[in-house]
């Protein structure tokens, strides 16, 4: 029955959410420690200790490994919240990639697997990566391309390829490979020390929020034992389906967090900031932005809501994914887009945390997919059914 | 808890309708009966009679009234398939502005003025209209210009004004006027057939879905008796927002489903006809706009539903209704012109109801308030509560 | 040397048609001798013999044969103005699809076919139609799917097939038949009134300001002599380039007109019309959309401008056609949707020429190919010449 | 005469220019002595030297200053060839502040302030910053609320205030400061070495391409002859608006050439990576993002070559200058959105130019006025002359 309250558990949770980010993270966002590669690993902990007493730390892991096994709706309402500061999610141990891999190791990983790779994740004393993507001529938007080759050797495998963008790699405690085995696309788990692993270099890159960055990875002769395959050989498209729907979800949320950040900085600055006369937001070309604003972020929220709901039910969501993803990567950038410009001059020095939102914002409509491929898997699903259409014109 | 099932009422009476819709009311929507000015009273009673047997006449009122009661939300579900025809919600009772009014009556009339007004027009035996814009400089977009005015005179009032654009005032029983009287803006009841109402003519609109089309009024020493005073006198405005609020979001509901019977139109066709080697849907540039509109139709409705989920609440869904309004009237208008788009020339000809669906929600972007006035209410609104904010920015 | 000014007999041309469009033919548009399927035809002569006195007839055809013989800049200018009213190019005899049909006469006719065809054309004596579109699955922004044959029998061709949207049809003395010949597609001349000729119905359609509106024509054995072949036989494409360049361009130029007409009954609106406290214009949403209004005629004028002068110089125009194309659907659309938001409910009724310009240029986007076949040919343009830029990312 | 050919001094020029950036400063782009607030001194004297060797040093100032003295069309031709490289402006000593200060003291200065300021500004000995905006509540968008006070003090002037955003102030030799004295805004010319002027900070901000970055200035009792204030006192706006006009359009000049650039890099990505069985340009919606390109370049060109034209003349170019800045800004930064998308992840990463000319246009989006202060000065204009409409809705 269609319902769009919360319960009061996820109301209190909310809230509590809330106060943590605005009284204990706020005052820390301007740390230095951190750079153009995301935090510091001491400051990371830093936080992630804050996170873990306040009872916030991985809330979307089982008890069992630390979190609260929050469902998909109650991560909606609490990502959102947490991502209302750009460093909220890694101090709550809930951004990308671990987040997503904790999820992804939760559901498909053996006990032994998880014990050695989820419990030190989920904690907060290891990061991890996830690599996938490789540069060109490999797997990009399109991942049949994909290059990077496992081939069986012995009771185990030796990798040899090249990946980039690699969120977190550098720091990561482990990866998750993706690579081509006999049986078809496989994935793999890997320790980041292993002698075949080498970060030939970290990207400079338009947005500046992850942990570790971005980096370019090379697998020359790295040897993974036959335990260390996650799931069946020959199903890692597979299960990067299973891992990539709620990914994108959380992705969603977080920014839909970060978008609010930008409007309520954007819409206290046009309620105070004059100009001609009368406060900036008087002026309806400023007013319509912050209403054009909360437009957007309501149908982010409720694409969200609906696609995390999908998710709860065991439902395949690959579509509603497809469409919560194009819907806040493209919604949740034009609100940070007008933040920037009701700032003006203000919004384009990082003296406002807006101009980081936005270029966060901006590399977000990339990452897990553009636009583009969503739209094209969106429109053949739209083509394939028209055989039970009424007849006529 | 949020929840996006449907009961199983909900669903049992979605394909009912949509049953019904096709196959009743499809066959029919040629009927040579239609012209510029909506479908003519013959045709009109013969819709209705195929909605009565169905069980499907006038399902937002009460059973006391010959209706299903169903809540909000239920509407949405059940007016989106009445929709999926033009003349769906005619044949159903359900359009609008005797939908609209017959709720209001339900909320405000007195149990005297329901078995006069409201009993014959859930039945379809009578319709009805809402006298309240005004030609300039009176009521438009601002309410307040109201000029119409109803003189204390004895045991009632005397009416004089001139109202416009008001829909289906030709051949409607009874008028609900919105007129000035010294307690302020107040609602009369007033029959059609008094001596002091004149339809001056009836416009030419883009659109032509409404029976009765869009007339001028013109009241000249109209006299009301006091026992037909809708409500508290100088209470018309507060009334008019219980009558919009909700009678906008029946216009969204119903123009959703003519959205998606242009859209899937344009699918079917884009599926068949070639061009350039493929179907036009192979081709990135039409599959796009399909997966817009799926885009843009999924936000609609949930938005829809979200919003008549708060009035079944009772909760004050004014912001809520602005933003429905705003991003269904725009939202599905983008989803009929790419409809027009694709059918290319045949789009922009009458051989397809995509032409006429284009049309009718062009003047959409205009009823029960333009987009303009609705980003002003929620610009003023984002506006206000800045004080609680956060500091810094 | 790049230069914006007009020459002086620009000059005083314009201003000729500017008062002639505003002191003749604005006092008709109200004409009841117009309806859905356009003008009168002796509403239509009328409107000529005001031209013909005013020295403004076919001003883009030579003198020789009555006109004024301006390039394609001039007529960038004069057909502009003409366009203020939806009824000036008619009356000037500069409105599609004849004005095509006369250049591509002037350009590729012998003649003996220019005096028969073109000569009577040029003075408004007949009127013309341009048979090349067909319904699914024949010819429509694929041309290569053209269906419709000329047989070669004896000296002369016989010709089957059907055609539609094909404007002006009905009225038209004559048609210019596109068919394929054993030689290729071909352009063949044919009185209407020749036996095997019928106009099998008048479409509906959104827009109603063509002379004859739009028809539906099938070809059944109908017998054309070989000297009624336009130019070479299996040269109808390249012809309907070279017809089509410029025609598209002086749909362009006629439109801008209109949408100048639009813009400047809703700003005289939004000047005067009050609401809310103050004029429409100074609230700065509908401000804004004044000001767009300018950017985007500005921005057509100066497309339409650079493509003409390309066309003088009798460069290739191709790919600035084709963007003028673009630009002008697109931008003038958008000015005409505008405006009928501006007017608000006075927008979408027929009380206001806005609303009509509004369905015309929809119907403009759709007309000499839509905007996605002309991107398709820029975006090829664009990948093919990558092998002459410079290296590097 | 409508004309839209270049002289042959100018193509000789075009093509000079672009062998010049091509050769010259291409291969110098990744020079690692570039940073967040732009290339170091040493750098800039190198590229200033190549471009002097090669006859391109400061082109738009006269000949006697050691420029070539190109009018404003000349300009568009040569600043778009010279934008083609982020460090071409730079190095052709054309980049904003110095060459809008450069045109300024031009045409206002006397000539012992050309001679001491002007002569090695024009030169690459010296830079220069234009003292104007300042931070809340001081004067941004709107000028007038102006709060630097410059006070008569004997034969001089003493001055107080902040401003920010103040571009190429670190490094620059000499200050023009915008001021109010008792006569109203004032424009004095300081060096940046008297002792009352304080750099407080280098703001970090989105874009990194110009000299010196931009930073927060402190005049505290800065002192300045007589004989520094620029023009006549009381005369700031109306100089402001002197080198406004063009100065805006110098930078949509530039900007052209660099969003040209990303579409060079977007189409040869586009031409060749491989995605989904064929090139990522034979994908429509890719190709329909780079017809987009083309569309946009093509219009902000003819805007910048009409304005510039106008500027040439002589006349008043105010309306024709905000749109041009409207059109560039809006335009080209929609051209280095695309092409960021067209990249996929590398299009995030500063491995390519594309990332760092997005950022650049985000930031003209604000800089010499936001579209928003444009939009409403078009506004304004378009509401004013409307007593000389034709009659008539």
């Amino acid at each position: 029955m269609i319902d769009f309250s919360l319960t009061s558990e996820q109301k209190v949770l909310r809230e509590r959410v809330r106060e943590f980010i605005v009284e204990r993270i706020l005052p820390l966002e301007r740390d230095p420690r951190q750079g153009p590669h995301g935090p510091q690993d001491d400051f990371r902990r830093e936080l992630n200790a804050l996170a873990e007493s306040a009872g916030l730390l991985a809330p979307h892991v089982g008890a069992e490994w630390g979190g609260l096994g929050l469902d998909h709706v109650s991560c909606a309402i609490v990502f959102e919240a947490a991502g209302y500061s750009p460093i909220g999610p890694i101090a709550m141990n809930c951004s990308a990639p671990d987040e997503g891999n904790m999820h992804m190791l939760e559901l498909i990983a053996t006990e032994q697997q998880k014990d050695r790779f989820l419990r030190p994740l989920a904690k907060g004393e290891t990061r991890s990566c996830f690599a996938m993507t490789e540069p060109a001529p490999g797997a990009g938007a399109d991942p049949n391309l994909l290059l990077t080759e496992a081939r069986r050797d012995g009771d185990g495998y030796v990798v040899n390829g090249v990946k980039w963008l690699i969120t977190g790699a550098q720091g990561a405690a482990f990866a998750i490979i993706m690579a081509r085995t006999e049986e078809g696309a496989t994935m793999l788990l890997s320790d980041m020390s292993a002698p075949g692993i080498r970060i030939e270099r970290i990207l400079d890159t338009i947005d500046q929020g992850f942990a570790g960055g971005h980096a370019v990875l090379r697998f020359e002769n790295l040897r993974i034992p036959a335990q260390n395959v996650l799931g069946a050989p020959g199903q890692g498209f597979k299960y990067a389906q299973v891992r990539l729907a709620p990914a994108r979800l959380t992705h969603c949320m977080r920014w839909l967090g970060a978008a609010g950040r930008a409007h309520d900085i954007a819409r206290r600055y046009a309620a105070t900031r004059q100009a001609f006369g009368k406060t900036l937001g008087e002026h309806e070309g400023v007013g319509f932005m912050l209403a054009d604003n909360e437009l957007d972020m309501h149908q982010c929220r409720l694409a969200i809501w609906h696609c995390a709901w999908l998710l709860d039910q065991g439902q395949s969501a690959g579509s509603a994914s497809s469409m919560a993803k194009v819907i806040c990567s493209e919604g949740l950038y034009r609100v940070a887009d007008r933040c920037v410009q009701i700032l003006g001059g203000m919004g384009v020095t990082q003296d406002t945390l807006v101009e980081r939102i936005f270029r966060e914002i901006r590399a977000f409509r990339i990452y897990d997919g553009p636009s583009e491929t969503h739209r094209w898997a969106l429109a053949r699903r739209a083509l394939r059914s028209v055989g039970d259409l009424p007849p006529g014109i």
